[in-house]
């Protein structure tokens, strides 16, 4: 070893110790006769002290060390005069007899400081700079801790963790496929998998009974901010159970990370809130339920009294943000031209507060009696000092514009703090989704999610109406993870088949390998699939995955750093058989 | 749950409990009055019985169940009268009450047994069948444990798990790349990675000291028996070490294993032994030491003599078969047809062997006296009942066929007893080859292998002369994973490239990007990769590592149980901007 001790653990207790450190010069002062060195590694920070009297030679030595150079330095450890108790090793400074550099460094292209200079482009070029910044790392070392504490939990549950294959085929339905052109057997082609869904149905018809694998997946999508082509699943399956052993079992991983990645523990159980519920109650499937404020339907309420907004709306909704009654016009201005915006579609708002006296006052004063604005304050639960968010139009829209607002007036009041957590199971997801474009029901999660039982009546006459055993985890207002139990039995699939519109030859060509396997004594079975990039990223306390991913791409799909993808030789494409068209290369 | 309790989990203590077990029905026995049925699952066999007597209707649903029906029952714990105390639930049996279908089941195509009927091709194309013969999950649980356990020492030791990227850059040397075509950058690709080496050099400059992943790599090459075109590696890499720290840490991971997974504890360290060493001793750098047999050159002491085979050899060696003097006549020419195979390329064997009298008989009495071949007897360490086997030739081969014939007698002899272990280091690898086709030398390991600190000296003088810090971890005879320190300095990576023929300008095309990572204060590091695949199968007590797989891909790189790779749809060509040329498409 280079070193007796990392640079994070020394303290006043190793005073007097003679020890030798090894990392990167972070800073140099030089002081009057003194000259001080951080020295950095991944442990921490420790302070090496030279000074010009006792030792010119290696102070001068010092002096000259740049910043990011790789030292090797010799000491005693000793007490310092001018503590920093902000870090671990801050009491001590290392009286330095002996420094040797070990490597020199180049002028780092940003700073290498939490607050760093460097803007997101030149990061991602050097990354292996950017990995320096503490904060940086911090969160990858979160990321394996989680990691760890998923296998230790899943292992310890009984768990078995089995690698599936990453050269696998394509498949027609869902999302956009990697391929990988083959040299043995030209013309043909390996696909990236988008999840492991079919192997890890197929490892419970082996019997393997609970599966887990924390693994890479693929999808060439047409990147939005924050997606990866590539990304991390944890990846769940199990056998001989209902959907209570699922949520029980997987709560119980939410509640092992809380505990042992945040020191978090949680009272009772998670809710779990039906799906129609979440829609009408919070405007989306993935509510935030850190902070209260939920929709009020108010349809019946403010119909029929002569505002034609209100009157013509297949919909009427509100939310009653607390104690903003005295929000100034400019404010609930700028909340309608939030609603406005495109990717929220809200017509406008209506606004009635509650003020000191209980006395309501709205912008549709002349409309509505002060009973009647004193029924929409009781109705959406509002009190004095409240303002009352009231939006019209048709169901969904409005619900999930209003559930858009819910969010915003929340990040507007603060009650979005990313070190509280409120983790929700979201259940009885519809089984089917109509599109209008094709008209056919598609399945919501995919083809082999189970209807309830109770439901199953409905298959043939009203499909829509048909929910599914498919549950989420949210947290804080983002899906973790999702799954549904499995349908095991050829009945139920053929009738799910049949519902989708798929002939049989249909079904068997496009899911025949399952199907096939399914003959031979399927158990009962389902599972969950977690982001484990976003449940990092959520808690590390950041929306952004590409901050706990060690190398991400860009929005562009790119690596900047090794400037990747990039072109082949034209030996790679003849062994592969493969010709670039002419029309693309001069795109 | 379907279940109170797994299949393999009720003993006496339980009898006279209620139970509900779920599984396959295994076996099916009718005996007079009684139908008994084998319940299997994951974790074991348990015994369901029914009366004819006491419940015939229930007793009649049992015997029409089949081979591999999924059934849930339920019952009463009871001592069995016919013990089978060859499984943990053998004392005990159900008397059932209630069983329910879950699933049926075809016939399946092979019988779910240990020793199965089924050939290799057909459990491939039903692996998932196959999967659930007893040894065949035993393997992949093995693997499953293998997985923890590493990752629980290695993070035990302040090692961090990083995921590095799967759609990296192809790069020109080495073995071909899997490519993956841009739809986003049509003519541009990404490339599979054949391991991590660039990503966790880069970890080491980024700081993060000690980095591990068990991580998938990708190689498409022509497909040797055994080989897989995607693998597992254990990927490791250490800062601020010397070779010592990395053979010791690792060391300690593989007494890990040992222990955890075998139960194994080894006794003083393993041993190291100088490549060169290897090679004069064993005839290969994989030794297999669970036996002795080492190769005595013989070279000089059969000189001269008038035996124009020895007198005009490069090289003679000889290795001593213990207690074989008395081998017929049928058996040395069965060795010396052993030794004769094209992929041992050896041209005859000379024999001796030692009396009871302590006399040497050999197969070229006429051409030595008693003394020479006493003497022969003396330098192989040679007693009474041994039997010598001499080869001449040029030396690299000669030893090498050696040591197959080494080989080839513990074999016969019974010492490759796959229950015992004997690991060891090889040390002190060349740092570069002589290539006779390209007259230029190649990095043994790569090029960013750090030479011997002492071997310097010869690197512009006699670079065969240089010995690197490159090691490999070998176990019965099987090359289990392989490292080296890699060269952090400027000066010593010159010298390097210059070594090796490459001009600044080439260097800088073919791995700038690390060169260019180097400059900003990369730290003393070093590293080592397992195949992961390798050592659970050896571990596992095989040779085979396509056994250790969950879903293999066959020696023509094809899954033929999800039939790829396959053709792709033309959409998705055109997105890619792609032709596939006919020629390739007829063949």
């Amino acid at each position: 070893m280079y070193r007796t001790h990392t640079c994070g653990e020394l303290t006043l207790g190793d005073s007097g110790k003679k020890v030798t450190l090894a990392g990167w010069v972070q800073r140099s002062r030089d002081l009057g006769g003194m000259t001080f060195i951080d020295l950095r590694d991944r442990y921490g920070i420790t302070q090496l002290v030279f000074n010009m009297e006792t030792d010119p030679d290696l102070c001068q030595k010092a002096r000259k060390l740049g910043r990011e150079f790789v030292v090797q330095a010799e000491g005693i450890v000793a007490e310092r005069s001018n503590k920093n108790l902000k870090i671990p090793t801050g009491e001590i400074e290392i009286i330095v007899e002996r420094i040797d550099v070990l490597n020199t460094s180049d002028t780092p292209p940003f700073t290498i400081e939490e607050n760093t200079d460097g803007g997101d482009e030149l990061r991602m070029k050097y990354r292996y700079l950017d990995l320096r910044r503490q904060n940086v790392r911090s969160n990858i070392i979160l990321r394996h801790k989680m990691a760890q504490e998923v296998r230790r939990y899943l292992d310890g549950q009984g768990f078995i963790e089995v690698e599936t294959p990453v050269l696998i085929k394509s498949t027609p339905e869902g999302a956009r496929d990697f391929v990988v052109p083959s040299r043995i057997h030209n013309g043909e082609f390996y696909a990236l998998p988008q999840s492991p869904q079919t192997f890890k149905q197929l490892l419970m018809v082996a019997g393997f009974d609970k599966y887990f694998q924390i693994v890479k997946c693929f999808r060439d999508e047409d990147l939005r901010a924050d997606r990866q082509p590539e990304f991390t699943q944890i990846d769940c399956e199990m056998s001989y159970i209902h959907q209570d052993d699922i949520l029980n079992m997987f709560e119980g991983l939410a509640r092992h990370l809380f505990l042992e990645v945040k020191g978090l523990v949680f009272e009772g159980p998670f809710p779990r809130i039906p799906y129609d519920e979440a829609m009408s109650l919070y405007g989306t499937d993935k509510p935030d339920i850190r902070f209260d404020m939920r929709i009020t339907e108010l349809t019946k309420a403010v119909k029929g009294l002569g505002f034609a907004l209100f009157d013509d709306a297949p919909y009427v909704g509100a939310i009653s943000a607390p104690g903003c009654a005295g929000w100034s016009r400019k404010q609930i201005d700028e909340l309608t031209e939030f609603v406005r915006r495109p990717q929220i579609g809200g017509k406008g708002l209506v606004w009635a507060r509650v003020e000191a006296d209980g006395s309501v006052k709205s912008s549709v004063d002349k409309y509505y009696t002060a009973d009647d604005l004193a029924n929409i304050a009781l109705m959406t639960g509002s009190d004095a000092g409240d303002l009352i968010l009231i939006m019209a139009g048709p169901g969904e829209k409005t619900l999930s514009a209003l559930g858009e607002l819910r969010l915003e007036m929340a990040r507007r009041l603060g009650l979005r703090d990313s070190s509280v957590y409120a983790p929700l199971w979201v259940v009885d997801f519809p089984l089917l989704e109509w599109d209008d474009e094709t008209q056919r029901y598609y399945a919501k999660h995919h083809p082999f999610t189970a209807p309830k039982p109770e439901d199953i009546k409905y298959m043939e006459t009203d499909p829509g109406r048909v929910h599914a055993n498919a549950y989420d985890l949210v947290i804080n207002g983002t899906e973790i993870g999702g799954g549904s139990i499995r349908i095991h039995d050829p009945e139920t699939q053929s009738l799910m088949f049949r519902t989708l519109g798929f002939t049989a030859e249909e079904a068997q060509k496009q899911f025949g390998f399952l199907l096939n396997a399914f003959r031979y004594g399927a158990p009962p079975h389902g599972g969950i699939a977690f982001g484990f990039d976003r449940w990092t990223a959520i808690m590390g306390g950041s929306d952004t995955i590409r901050d706990f991913i060690a190398f991400p791409k860009n929005n562009q799909a790119r690596d900047v750093m090794i400037d990747t993808p990039s072109t082949i030789k034209q030996e790679q494409l003849d062994e592969l058989a493969l010709d670039i068209r002419k029309k693309a290369q001069q795109e």
